[in-house]
Formats: C-alpha cells, structure tokens, sequence
C-alpha cells in the first residue's frame, strides 16, 4: 500500500509519518511506500518502509496532479494555512485551503480509475460562537474566520466528491491539540499547552485567561490515533455524512492545572503566573467549549478522558518518560 | 441608486425587475438605473427607469469586473445552473454556481472603495434528509446534490466576505416556487406547481406522487417581496449569521388539491391525474417538508401562510384575474 501524506512536516503529520514508518501497515495492509509531502522539507524517519519526501505547494497548478501521480490509495491532507495567517493573509489562506484542496480533489476526480481513501484534517473552527455549551453533531456551520470558512468548504467538497464516487473521503474535525511539543509559540490557543508543556520541562509559563475558561483537548498521541482509525474505517458507515466532530475532553484551564498538579507537584503549578490578556480572553470567548461526539464514538473514535492521561501522553512520548 | 440583476431572465430575476421598473425605487431610494444579466438576454419591462440588458457568463473570466464596474449599489445575484443540471453537468455547476459566485464576489472584493450590498439567492438544497420535520434555524448543512453544495459553500464565501467587509451580503434560501408560470417543465418538482396551474387554464395534469406528500412553498409574488426585504433590512440586525432560511408554507399535495378546489371547483380538480411515478417519488422522498423560519420571521421576512392565497397571487398576477 502506497501511503501519502500532504502536510507530512507538521506536528501531526510528523507523528503520523513515525508511526506509519514504526508499524509499517494500515488498515492490517503493508506499506510499501510512504511519501511525505510539505512546503517545507519532511524528515523521513527510520523505517524498513520505503519513505520518499517531497517538497511541494498544493496551491501551484499542477501540483496535485504530480503528486497523485503514483496513485497513492491513501491520502492523509493534513496541510493547511493556520488560522491566524489565513486571517491575516487573505489571499494565501483561500489559495492554500480552499484552492489547493479543491485542487487536489480535483486531480483525484480526472485520475481514470482512480479512487482512494482521503482523510481531510478539518477543525472545530467550523464553528462560530454563539453555540449550545455542548455542540452536537447537527449544529451548523457559522465559522468566525476565513480558516473555519476555507475548512467548511472543503467539508462540503469532500462530501459531495465522495458522493459522487470520486474518492473515498471522511473529514474529521480535530479538538485543540494539547500537550503540543516544541517551544512555545504564538497562536492565541498556544497558552493551553504552554503552562504544562513549560512547567513539565522546569520552565516557567503565563496564564493570560482566566482558570474558568473552558475548552475541548486531545492529546497528539489521540491525533494519530484519529488519523489511522479515519483510515481503516468502513466508510459505508458514514452515509451521506462524511464529516464528524471527533471525541476530546472538555476541560477548563483549572482542570488542566489540578492535573499538572496530580501529576507533577505543586511545584510544577508554581511555574504558572496569571497574566491576564484581554487580546487573547476575548478570542477565546468565541471558542467552543464541549461537544456531543456521539457519533464518532459510535464509529470508534476514542480520545483521553482524564487530563492527567493527557499529562503522562506528553511525558513518555516527548519527555522519555521523566520529568 | 444603480441596481443590478444578475440572473435577470430567470422567472424571479424577472418578476423581480418589473417590480423594481413599476416601483421606480428600492429601500426608499429612487433607482436612476436597472441592469439586467444572463446569459440569455434578458428583456427590460417598460419604465421611466434607465434599463441596460446584458448577456454575459459569469462563469468566463473577467465577466464579474466589467459587470461590476458600473459600481451597482445593489446586486441581486439570482444566477444559478439548476439541480437537475448540475448533477448532469458537474464542471458546468461547479463552473458558474461555486466559481461565478466566487469570482463575482471577488470582484467586489477587489473594487477599491466598493461595498454593495450583495443578496444571494440561496436554496433549501443546502439541507439534506434525514432532517427532523421542521428543520431550525441553526441545523447543518447537508446537501445531497452538487447544486446544494455549491449554495452551501457560495453562503459560506458571502459570510466570510461580510465579515470581512468586502460587501454588505445576505443570503436568502428560498422555498420552492409555486405556481412557476410559463410551460410545464421536467424539474422534479414541476408537478407541484402543474397541478395547479394547469387546471387553472383549463389543462389535465399529471400527479406522480401520493397526496400524503408534505413540501416547502411561496409563491413568485413571495419570492419578489423577499428579494426586496433583503435589500432594504438592516445587516446589523444579522449578526455574524448571514443566510437564512425564508418563510414558506409547509402544505400536502392533498391540501393544495383542496385549495384549488376551493378557489376553481370541482372541475379544475377533476383534471387531475394521478400516475404514480417511482423515479420522483423517491427524488422527493429526499426533499425538506417544514421549517422552522423564527429568525427571518423575526427579520420581517413574509410569505403566504394559506394555499389559496397562493393560487389568488397566480390568478392576479398570471391571469388577469381570471379563471
């Protein structure tokens, strides 16, 4: 099996191209091949796979097609314009999100004979507040931003492509991911994972909300987990609706910080300094809070339930176990 | 005020310019010109008002430029490839219901110092079953054609674009209009209106579905008034929710029978045939039956709340009065 990943150097398609390259099947079926695409360089791992890097922008004519050109049967479209970016730069966001994914779904569509499973990374930026304090799996879609709105549509497209029997697509709208590794960065959700990412390494972190905010989390590790069970899925199971919010643990910032403390001590929750910012408290107001992920749990899809599982993910999988 | 149509030859593109070229104004305004677009020309009613006709293809590049570059404070964006064709036809759909609309809201976007205000006409396509039997105000879209896709994401693009600005856009998702003049046609939904306008003219009609059906109406009068309430409402009153589902009357195939009985007689009904066919009666099977419109009833959206006030508007409007 051929085993394309779009988007292969980001944080999730990283860890997907490691365990893909660790387990060396999908779906109970060997890979062959594993090609990982990204604008910028992908790092094949070590594996017994044959992995091959490609660098390459969805959003250039022609590039769909080259890259489908060997007919992967499994496409993992990770890639995408970030939500602030596609929020500042209006142009590059549309051109990336939403013409780069038609694009590549348009390539699939003209590939005679053609059609294989596309896994479509979509986001809960769907949604735009005001919205039930727990969102169901018929609330509809009023994204805020032009990222939401880009992934809406690629929703839509997926589903009537797969309807039409183009490919065989499923959509799968991930939590925030937290605990994310690497260093602090500055996207307004970025403070969710800092204050137990930082303490956790002995690092001091800012608290720029309140303890009372809450959010909707899945841990990196449940990320993949999504991926690869998107990927072995009947999708007949699915019917005519393709897209689904996946399961997460709704949790407030206090709850995260009690779980830091479970698990690391009280001197890892005094690494936190409350900082409030109102940038960031108003943006985070229009974020939703929980949902009713009924059914993608029924289709199998399973996240962390207890932060303090979320805490030890991030230990034993980028910590090596200690701390 | 300069207004433009585009879709002006269409059945409420053209009810509609009538209306605008008798009024002589919108919102209060006086209109010093009317232009009329399609891609078949369009025929310019008698009025004091200036009107130009156009033909021109949205779906052509450059098309939506040099439409708008008269700066029309009003668009009406009426245009559209119907159902039927843009699930025979998927790059024709594609071409001009998502890449017209796109290309023409981009144009705008681009106009220096321009921001008109945009009504889309939007479709109830957008939703597909299973739907509960009054679909709200806030249930997903779930389009089960290419044509509802592309609405669906056209009332994304004209959210996301409002938001940000570019123009002033409501999008209006109307109920199926009944009685359509003019010859009976192939749509999967002609019978609706056959049914009535036929007898009316003294005509047989053919009902290929059980009476039992329930269905989504107003009538073209409706669909005028609803054009003209989308151009003169206050956008602030619609928050960051900017398409909407209009007010319809939720009816039987039997209680439109009984109402033309109560408006014609026992002889218009008489003309009714009724010859079960299993190719339509599944495509409706599929069709929304109710909703719940509370937000654009709220907004002061209006249409006929009893069938026989339908079939007056027809014999007023169509008929001289006459039956």
């Amino acid at each position: 099996m051929h085993v394309m990943i779009i988007g292969g150097a980001g944080m999730i398609g990283r860890k997907l191209a490691e365990r893909l390259a660790r387990d060396g099947t999908l779906a109970g079926v060997e890979i062959d091949r594993l090609t990982l695409v990204d604008v910028v360089a992908p790092t094949a791992p070590e594996s017994r796979v044959k992995i091959a890097t490609e660098t390459a922008d969805l959003s250039v004519p022609g590039t769909a097609e080259r890259l489908i050109g060997a007919r992967p049967e499994v496409i993992f479209h990770l890639a995408a314009i970030v939500s602030g970016e596609a929020e500042a730069d209006f142009d590059k966001g549309y051109a990336i999100n939403l013409d780069g994914t038609r694009w590549l779904f348009d390539a699939i569509r003209l590939a005679e004979g053609y059609r294989p499973r596309v896994i479509f990374a979509s986001s809960i930026a769907v949604f735009g507040a005001p919205f039930p304090e727990k969102i169901g799996d018929e609330f509809f879609h009023t994204p805020l931003t032009s990222y939401g709105t880009q992934k809406a549509i690629g929703e839509l497209l997926l589903n009537d492509y797969s309807r039409r029997g183009f490919f065989d697509g499923i959509g799968i709208r991930f939590p925030t991911i937290c605990i994310r590794p690497g260093a602090p960065n500055k996207a307004a959700s970025g403070f969710f994972s800092n204050i137990l990412r930082e303490p956790l390494a002995g690092k001091p972190a800012v608290l720029p909300v309140s303890p009372d905010v809450r959010h909707w989390f899945a841990s990196p590790r449940a990320a993949v987990g999504f991926c690869l069970h998107a990927a072995e899925l009947d999708t007949a199971m699915l019917g005519g609706r393709r897209n689904l919010s996946l399961p997460g643990l709704s949790a407030t910032v206090g709850e995260e910080i009690e779980a830091l403390r479970a698990v690391a001590g009280d001197g890892a929750v005094a690494l936190i300094r409350h900082e409030p910012d109102e940038t960031i408290i108003r943006i985070v107001d229009g974020w939703a809070r929980d949902f009713d992920t009924a059914r993608a749990h029924a289709l199998g899809f399973r996240a962390e339930t207890d932060f303090r599982d979320i805490i030890r993910a991030h230990i034993e999988d980028e910590l090596g176990g200690n701390i």
